[in-house]
């Protein structure tokens, strides 16, 4: 089966459940999850339901014309996804390999279900890798002068335009986006950031948290904005770390969570489960 | 706000959320948290809805005889509580205090809101404890032979049928109930075992841990049933040990997994999160 | 047995194992537990152990002076703790009482060993908790003025100076120790912080934490410095937190955390399996 | 640097410290990495030193040679390793190939340091993405019959004699090893099992975790003996898993458990850090 998902927000009000269930329903769609969340402190409504469409009575666009009374009467915030056309996801990397190889592997293998239109990167290290599967590879070398670095973004962009990804995965891709691709992507570019966050934003962060001498280092998912390293949050997790721990040993424990944490934000994502309010995130678990 | 909490299990098939939440709306409710669960292994629908009833035009007593034919349509196994109305939580304790003493704190300070009718214990030991609380304590020694046992577990059981106690926490109770009272209170019942179920049932299990080796040693909270430790499973969790650990660190650190785990789960029991079936939990998170 | 602890901190070079051991040896000791750590980085030695006693011929008194040459042949950094001899143990608290009550639980069952001479704090609320387990309670309001609050912590001293503790444990005491206090008890004021340090520092880390939209919240236990909340970090935990759970909530799961951290970094440090250098800690565990 | 490693076992006395510390300092040798426990149930004594043969007056074969006395005095279980001798790992595997493809990663990254010498499986499967590294592969197809897998595993233990490795690591491998293999080379075969035992021993964990309702699935990783998951514990950690999470689901979750739990133990067992008594670990961490 290849169940629809639909996801919804708006300004939380009576009714809402009551009218989409019924509609559904009343088109012969079966719903086989829920998560709902009414937000007190922002007053918002966030839903995520899985329809089976087996006997539904209408195709996804059919869906969208006729859903459109309910969309306007409560100015909801919607999308209905089709899970029988496959998501593209665009990974972006530069050299270091633990995440991209992670989530290639996991692609590979079944476990992530997505295509991977072509991989970016601002350094050449891992075109034959990537090409072994398949996989178109950009090498967009990113000079250090602004100049330079509007052009490498353009080009960056262009490449990305031309693909049409769903998401955009920034897989230790060590490059700031101009904020206009920040605006231009909102919510749909994910990077891995390799501490807890807000702790250790920037660059180096586990040489910071060597320095600190904190117990515990993390990495956090979270999406793209134009402040650095301060997008919505995703997914984090920690790994415990002793004082004998150097920074190398910080790098490889370091390099463990960020995959875990990637790969489970990633699969949130491309579940649909997760919706954004006002810089943070709601996660239908 | 005193929400009610309706919890639903049945046989799935299209419609129950549209009639369900078709009839909250129809008489003024607002459902403000939604859980769903449709297993495809056994067939089941399982919800639970918090409803705010500030503008629904029946109290809790008349929206059980409308919502009837919804019952009776889908077959329902349903329950409906009005928060309003404070749970009772009769616990039973017999000489290691630390998961009774953790109870009374989240009682005490609020964090845990029930009404504990009373305590009672195959020891006198905590008797004082108990009783500066202003909570009557029973003392009710087992004997180890059968007919003493019988006696006990009769008087034991008259005094929760005098207490009326929705639920029965055996707040590391060191005797086995007969088969007899895990069936009269069945899913009421709940247990704390010191181990990470199904490893190390039975008695001493930190002993077993300890002579195992294993790296790991947990702590269970589950519905008592005729099974020894084979209930269904509400919740789980575990601490890292080491070689140098002996049996009283074992203990030392368990309390704290023990204490941790009852606590969670007997919250989410409270909040009527948890649904039985076949043996097994949903647990709407 | 009431084993000997020796901690030893210097400059690196080789010898100092073959030394130590070799006077311990030679005076009928027998070493039954060491760790040893030596720091690249910093080129420091830092190493415990403990030594059964039994047979040793000499008191802990002639142990240091007969120890002497090795002590100036490396110019050691040096302590021995006759564990016969009780810690001293003073609790400073506000009016938040999770801390202070778990502390008391596990002084009082035993699990942790030491003695509390008096608890200070800035309210009186706890007072008759204390007084009820025989501890002497000194309640010295903090006023907002500058005056103010140096009287109230010279009088906060004054107590200090004439219970004579080894030990300071902040209990959640929410006041800001002044400068000089900080230098006079230099690694002995232990305070436990609400959040996963650097991350929300100072003030409402649980609100700062639902702003920020974090995932994981945490609790920190450090020794005290002049700089507010950045001394050398004992331990850390964190617990994972999800969009529905609200500030209530963050500093409901957020007890949890902090207990746990603060009892299990308090008893490192009252094993002396904490040695510090350089603003990071160095924990045997 | 490649320093020495030496690990001691016997029984425990008084003065086995100066000894061993006293010859290795006396001969020019600097400890700059030390763990000890003294295990008071059974009365034996383990070590673990890391030492710099910088100035050394004597190669790891003289060092054996004149540490011969200490040894017989004390009984002592002895291993000396000269790190600048790369260890050998062979890997077995059936057709799961995320522990093997994990393995592989963090060795071709130099996360883990040793050098593969072969490859055994029982099916053809991994063959070609095994020699894409210039591995040899052996494909030893184990029948079901008793005359048939003993021939299989004669050919097995052919291979290994013929390749000398010192650690065997069976990546998820799905065969029963004979008992004359599990005493051939005992402690040297490392087994990840994917249950946290003693749980679920035997066939399909997975599926008895789910039928169980268990909140936690874990992995195992043990040396081999002749009772099935039953021998020395080096590593275990846990993954929670919900009421929603299907067989497929436990599965995968289960693989990030299974690839850390595997690495990080082999990771231990190689640098020497793991010791076997009496069908436990020590693990000096």
């Amino acid at each position: 089966m290849h169940p629809y998902r639909l996801t919804i927000s708006c300004a939380d009000r009576p009714g809402i459940i009551a009218d989409v269930s019924g509609f559904i329903t009343g088109h012969g769609g079966n719903i086989i999850e829920s998560h709902q969340y009414s937000d007190d402190s922002s007053g918002m409504f966030h839903m995520r339901y899985v329809i089976d469409p087996a006997n539904l009575r209408m195709n996804a666009e059919d869906f969208q014309v006729l859903f459109l009374p309910i969309i306007e009467r409560y100015a909801m915030n919607f999308k209905l996804t089709d899970t029988q056309k496959k998501t593209k996801v665009l990974l972006m990397v530069s050299k270091i390999d633990h995440c991209l190889k992670d989530l290639l592997y996991r692609w590979k293998s079944g476990e992530l279900d997505f295509d991977i239109p072509c991989v970016i990167s601002n350094h050449p290290d891992l075109k034959e890798y990537v090409e072994w599967f398949g996989i178109p590879y950009f090498h967009i070398a990113v000079p250090k002068d602004e100049k330079g670095k509007e052009t490498a973004f353009n080009a960056t962009s262009d490449i990305i335009d031309k693909y049409q990804p769903d998401t955009v995965v920034l897989a230790r891709y060590m490059q700031i986006l101009p904020p206009w691709m920040c605006a231009k992507y909102q919510n749909q570019v994910i990077n891995i950031h390799h501490s807890f966050l807000p702790s250790f934003m920037g660059a180096k962060p586990y040489h910071q948290a060597l320095e600190r001498g904190v117990k515990l280092i993390g990495a956090t998912c979270h999406y793209v904005t134009e402040n650095l390293d301060a997008g919505p949050i995703i997914d984090q997790d920690i790994a415990r770390v002793h004082h004998y721990h150097q920074v190398d040993d910080l790098v490889r424990l370091g390099k463990d969570v960020e995959k875990s944490v990637l790969s489970r934000g990633l699969r949130n994502h491309l579940e649909e489960r997760v919706l954004v309010h006002n810089n943070k995130t709601i996660v239908f678990g």
